[in-house]
């Protein structure tokens, strides 16, 4: 057992450990550039935003998804005369995405240097497999987690078959990570810890109401400098992770 | 420990369990029907396999990658003629077989619903996450299954990530699929089990010589049907899998 009573801690990746969604905005100010020629731009992302979010019924989360969305967004919008070369360019624009190199963020390494000499650490992202895992790998960080876990949907019976795969409880587990949605409320509900850390690019459909959360086991952090100060004052709180009862 | 001293079995999903393979023909025929009117088909499907192949090391296995490498086959070939009206036609194939019911082959359904009472058994995909989970569910099997496991290659690195997640030895794992390149050859080289089970729909991607590889712990099945058997003689070979020594 661990010094703060916590026997896992898993991190989000993108806009958590390094940026991303500045990526993806890089990806529509392209796709505007492209589509500028067609029209007035006014309702351009309004459609693609919308079906982002119908695709990823078909499609699930990454760049891929992003791609295609922004394919059918150019079809739909310019009525049909978006030409072969201008589609052409998104299908470029996408490739450039999978291989670009995303930028770690401030005292990402160092935290999870220094966490991981207390405590196993996992990594738990959404998106393509093989994308999410180039990624994963091209940060460097690697060598400080135990294995990466790619869910194409960061929900509690994902987290739930993780906790079974690593053999802890609920109580034990902390996740840390800028989506609200996908990294603190569904982990809150299983009973576990999760530390949000703000992030100002965080995708809209990443957000969800921070009151709704339970107060509890949810710690807030203004980076991820502060995480590790942060939980050893949870591990002297008592009562708090990992203070066995009895 | 089981009978045949295997202690987890593990079946490939596309052209093992269920069809995959001819959805993908019925998409390079759709794709040659949207084509038809911008000229002779001769170098359409040599394109496309080539582009397919390629991009891999961007998107990976799946539908996903397979209409993107389409969509880029259809304006390369057409030297940017082919409309946006077509193109849009490539999303609509793509969405529809996201969407395919995939036929459960011979035998499949009784033959894991028998092993499943005697040995674990893990199912091994590669493939877009989302769609390959989805496939998993729709095909009515994933109760006979401990895990569904997704990975971006099987390569024998996850193979052994795989069997670590379980706590197998190699030697008392068995892998059943069509393709030699991705379910027999990896295993082998691991030191485990596996049985090949010929399909000939199987991608020609996924072929590898057969007689490359080492034979002692290569079986070959007609049919799933054949497999509970086979596993059972398997178990009564004298120095066979899991004939404990000592």
């Amino acid at each position: 057992m661990s010094a703060a009573g916590l026997d896992l801690i898993a991190f989000d990746a993108d806009d958590t450990l390094w940026d991303n969604e500045p990526l993806y905005q890089m990806g529509r100010a392209r796709f505007e550039s492209l589509m500028g020629k067609y029209g007035p731009l006014d309702d351009l992302n309004t459609l693609a935003d919308k079906l982002e979010v119908e695709n990823l019924r078909y499609y699930g989360y990454g760049a891929l998804s992003f791609v295609l969305s922004l394919i059918e967004a150019a079809i739909q919008w310019s009525q049909g005369r978006v030409t072969a070369g201008d589609i052409g360019g998104l299908i470029d624009l996408g490739k450039e995405m999978i291989l670009a190199d995303l930028p770690l963020l401030d005292g990402a390494e160092e935290t999870v240097a220094e966490l991981s000499k207390t405590y196993p650490l996992v990594l738990i992202t959404k998106g393509d497999l093989l994308h999410q895992q180039l990624k994963a790998e091209r940060s460097g960080l690697m060598p400080y987690f135990k294995k990466v876990e790619i869910v194409s949907e960061k929900s509690p019976e994902a987290y739930s078959l993780i906790l079974k795969e690593f053999g802890v409880a609920a109580d034990r587990f902390m996740m840390v990570g800028n989506s609200m949605r996908s990294d603190i409320l569904p982990v809150l509900g299983l009973g576990g810890w999760a530390v949000h850390i703000p992030n100002a690019m965080t995708w809209a459909h990443e957000n969800a109401d921070i009151e709704s959360a339970p107060g509890e086991r949810l710690l807030e952090a203004a980076s991820l400098r502060e995480l590790p100060a942060l939980i050893e004052a949870l591990a002297r709180r008592p009562g708090a992770a990992g203070a066995r009862s009895g």
